[in-house]
């Protein structure tokens, strides 16, 4: 090696001991006649000196050395006369007897410091410098980590990691294919895995009976700070177990990842069904550190004269606590926040519920305070409260109002990045109505099993069938959904049709599946994980972008290497493509 | 669960406990009115038994239980009466109470057995039966076996695992792109990555120091029993390191598979330089499980009027020990499978050295015994032996004798799949001639470093550079290739330079990593291994089919699953793309 020690790693104990470094130059000062120079690697930092003992020519050049040049030092572990105890060798530092430049730096674009004065963009270009920086350089080595525990605790439980293809077949269900066109086979194409569903469920078909794989799946949508066209899942399938198995090994998991990532004991995840998420938070994903549950007030409200209230499908509101002291301006702009195009609220209704004891809502004209104080029961409110309600249609109405909740939690500070609330989301709906294409969609896929006492519903009520899915939410973020799987050929063509598929086209689509249902298919199930946002919540950050060392942007490029481009003619040529612009 | 043990685990030790498996029907046997069957999972086989104390209801449902079928059955562990040592479960077998059909099954289209009946094709239509079969799911939980203590060889040796895009930029060297059109940005496209190559070494500039990655890689190429359209890479680059510091670390790999994975003890690995193994093997991966090296015998044989040998650029021979006996038939078919296309040889001269200690060449015309005696000198051949000369251009004809040394390997059943030789080959050629193309190839590629004391070569002799490259290769496969990489925006440039590149094509194509040389590069190097070759020969399997779960046939086909195929005009319209046939 270049060198006998890392930059992270020499300590009191080293004392007298030449070593030799390599690294880059973090800072560089001048006391007195006396030069400094921190130079950085991954595993910390470590003080060079240079003073009037050194060679004169040494310290012409130790002078010369500019930010970020690569450098490899022999010297002295010396004792520092001051200690910086914040460093892991603060205690000492390296009288240089030699340097050598390994190669010089440009001044950088941005600092290489954990908080630097460096724009999105500009860090993009330069992301090979960003991740010079201990913030992005730790989340990449928590992802590390984590990747490992998850890895040893499955291997741990008999789950065989298998790798499944990336080139494969194209399917109408689901979110939009990448495709590749293929040389060898003109005018077709393969598509790129928006997860290796139906190869796990094969892998079941097969006996191997427990699967995992930490993959990268596909789509290709468009993007936000949290979706990216390509991310990675841990992708896990069991065979000869029911969902109450699933749910126990996966909240084992999660219990380990938290215990050995963050040294936190999580406790045991509570359980929800997906009727009570929506019906008390507005959400398939409630954030569950705080409550400010709803509270629906129908039977309280109604027939008053109220018109906007008597109209309604829903009347429902929140409690929160503390706020009565809510100025009419704050009110206000958190009716204008309400009202704007992404939420779509046309009015809130609030009653403040004062420290005096008394009760002042804005619709006092509808509602005297006796009535006001069924309100207040209703919530279990007390004096300082704020009561903030809602009306209208109840998915819509739900919708908005789980907004106003998870933004009055963070305004009252309820949504701290280090506390962490996981919750197990169950029983689905196996189908939701698509207004666009007029049909009825899969939520979870077209693999997940219903709920054998909903199947009769299936041609009356569609859109009560019950699935046997079950999502894992940490914090109000969908962390992994899964389910059981249909293994019967019969139910998932009875599936399918309910999809709007023909017999031809299901069997074109998925015959290999449905096929291998009756060689002997095991009663099978599995989950995934979305492994960036897992990853992001530990970390802390909202985005997943920097737990992914080269990350694409809200276009869909790679501004550092500058991709996607345009291709040679010969290439197209090749393929048997053109492009129509 | 559904079951309390698995299929591979009662023995004795449970004697009289009531259990519940799980599993597929093996084989069913009637032998004097009672029932035997085997039930199997992944663990193991154990075995059923129904007899006239069983409910005549339940002896008529094992009856009609097909190969294949999922069962669940509940019994009492019962010690048989004629145990089966090769067993696992051989001591017990299971008095069964009670029997659910999980899942019934179609007779499989080949047999579920070590040794199948079923062809190539059926098998992969049907990959999830054939998945079935033992020494299928043996390969594939090798590979789980192998990539674990991968992961635990680097993860203890602070190697970070960083996954890098699959969605890059197609560039022009190497090997043919597999592309992705992007709906985001008209026109342009995505390519799969080859391998992670520019991305590791940017991880080095941003200070990663120790990368790894388990990583699927792409290539458009006509395909092969070793070759794949996508394939998995274990992938590593290091930084502030000598090419030494590489070699000890993945020997030390190396070692820690063949211990963890094998039981073996693999010697030190031996080195040879390029050069060497083109003049003893006429290969730069040969296999050194047997010896039978080259000898060259232009001093030997030229100047006595046999002009093909006097015209010849290269005499060169191998001596086949003990085969002095081979028949003029042998030998003529030996020349004959010679004279193939794919080796091309026009001739093959012969030498025998009886036992009786004379000389019998095939050109006695030409050389006397005295003469012969001083070939049979030159490659310490004894009585027994048989000498096998061939003669023509330097590179062709070392070729042709690789060929002909290998398959007299294999005659002599000197190529054992047991037995394992690994070797590193050192200093590769920096460039290879491109005859189609008129130009240099990087023979590594573009990023690896010249010797130091050859850069100067590189105007008047390029094909004389020699390169800090590496080959680690097993039992005559190469399993890894890497290099000591250029980090020096100049000596890139020159190098892009001697590939025929412009300056402005170079900076186009790879300015964001030349860019990155200039803030600061630290001196670095890696290696990347063929997972899925490294499995096989682990394996002891001639292909790298089966130790990929899906593979794609030649034709680049998943027949299974029918990809690739023609996709909807839709998508490509909103690819702005269209196929031209």
């Amino acid at each position: 090696m270049l060198r006998t020690h890392t930059c992270g790693e020499l300590n009191i104990s080293h004392l007298g001991e030449t070593v030799t470094l390599c690294g880059w130059v973090q800072k560089s000062r001048d006391l007195g006649g006396t030069t400094f120079i921190d130079v950085r690697d991954r595993y910390g930092l470590t003080q060079l000196v240079f003073n009037t003992d050194s060679d004169d020519s040494l310290r012409e050049l130790s002078r010369s050395l500019g930010r970020e040049f690569v450098i490899r030092v022999t010297g002295k572990v010396l004792e520092r006369t001051s200690k910086n105890a914040k460093m892991a060798t603060g205690d000492i530092e390296i009288g240089v007897t030699e340097i050598e430049i390994l190669n010089p730096a440009k001044i950088p674009p941005f600092m290489i410091e954990d908080e630097t004065d460096g724009g999105e963009e500009l860090r993009a270009k330069y992301r090979y410098l960003d991740l010079r920086r201990n913030p992005i350089r730790n989340n990449l080595m928590l992802r590390h980590k984590m990747a490992q525990e998850v890895r040893k605790y499955l291997d741990g439980r008999d789950f065989i990691e298998v790798e499944t293809p990336v080139l494969i077949k194209s399917t109408p269900e689901g979110a939009r294919d990448f495709v590749v066109p293929s040389r060898m086979n003109p005018g077709e194409f393969y598509a790129l895995p928006q997860s290796p569903q139906t190869f796990k469920q094969l892998l079941m078909v097969s006996g191997f009976d427990r699967y995992f794989q930490i993959v990268k799946c596909f789509r290709d949508e468009d993007l936000r700070a949290d979706r990216q066209p390509e991310f990675t899942q841990i992708d896990c399938e069991m065979a000869f177990i029911t969902q109450e198995d699933i749910l126990n090994i996966f909240e084992g998991l999660t219990h380990h990842l938290f215990k050995t990532v963050k040294g936190i004991n999580l406790p045991a995840i509570p359980r929800m069904q997906y009727a009570d998420a929506m019906r008390l938070y507005g959400s398939d994903k409630p954030d569950i550190r705080f409550g400010m549950e709803f509270v629906e007030l129908n039977d309280v409200v109604k027939g008053k004269g109220f018109s906007i209230f008597d109209n309604a499908e829903l009347v429902v509101g929140i409690n929160a606590k503390g706020c009565a002291d809510y100025t009419r301006k704050q009110i206000d702009e958190l009716t204008e926040w309400l009202k704007r195009p992404q939420i779509g609220v046309t009015g809130m209704i609030y009653c403040r519920y004062n420290t005096d004891g008394t009760l002042k809502s804005s619709v006092d004209k509808f509602y005297n305070e006796d009535e006001l104080t069924n309100w207040a029961a209703a919530f279990s409110a007390e004096p300082g409260d704020l009561i903030l309600v809602l009306a209208g249609q109840t998915d819509k109405v739900r919708k908005q109002l789980n907004e106003l909740r998870l933004e009055m939690g963070t305004r009252l500070g309820l949504r701290d990045k280090n506390t962490f609330a996981a919750l197990w989301v169950l029983d689905f709906p196996l189908l939701e109505w698509d207004e666009e294409s007029g049909r009825y969609h899969a939520m979870h896929h077209p693999f997940t099993s219903p709920k054998p006492e909903d199947i009769a519903m299936l041609d009356t009520a569609p859109g009560d069938v019950r699935a046997n899915a079950y999502d894992l939410v940490i914090n109000g973020t969908e962390i992994g959904g899964g389910s059981i799987r249909i293994h019967d050929r019969a139910l998932q063509s009875l599936m399918f049709k309910h999809l709007g598929f023909s017999p031809e086209e299901a069997q074109k689509q998925f015959g290999f599946l449905m096929d291998a249902f009756e060689y002997g298919a095991p009663p099978h199930g599995g989950i995934a994980f979305g492994f960036d946002r897992l990853c992001s919540i530990f970390a802390g950050l909202d985005s997943i972008r920097d737990v992914i060392a080269f990350p694409k942007n809200n276009s869909g490029r790679d501004v550092m290497i500058d991709t996607p481009s345009t291709i040679a003619d010969a290439q197209m040529n090749e393929l048997k493509i053109k492009t129509v612009l």
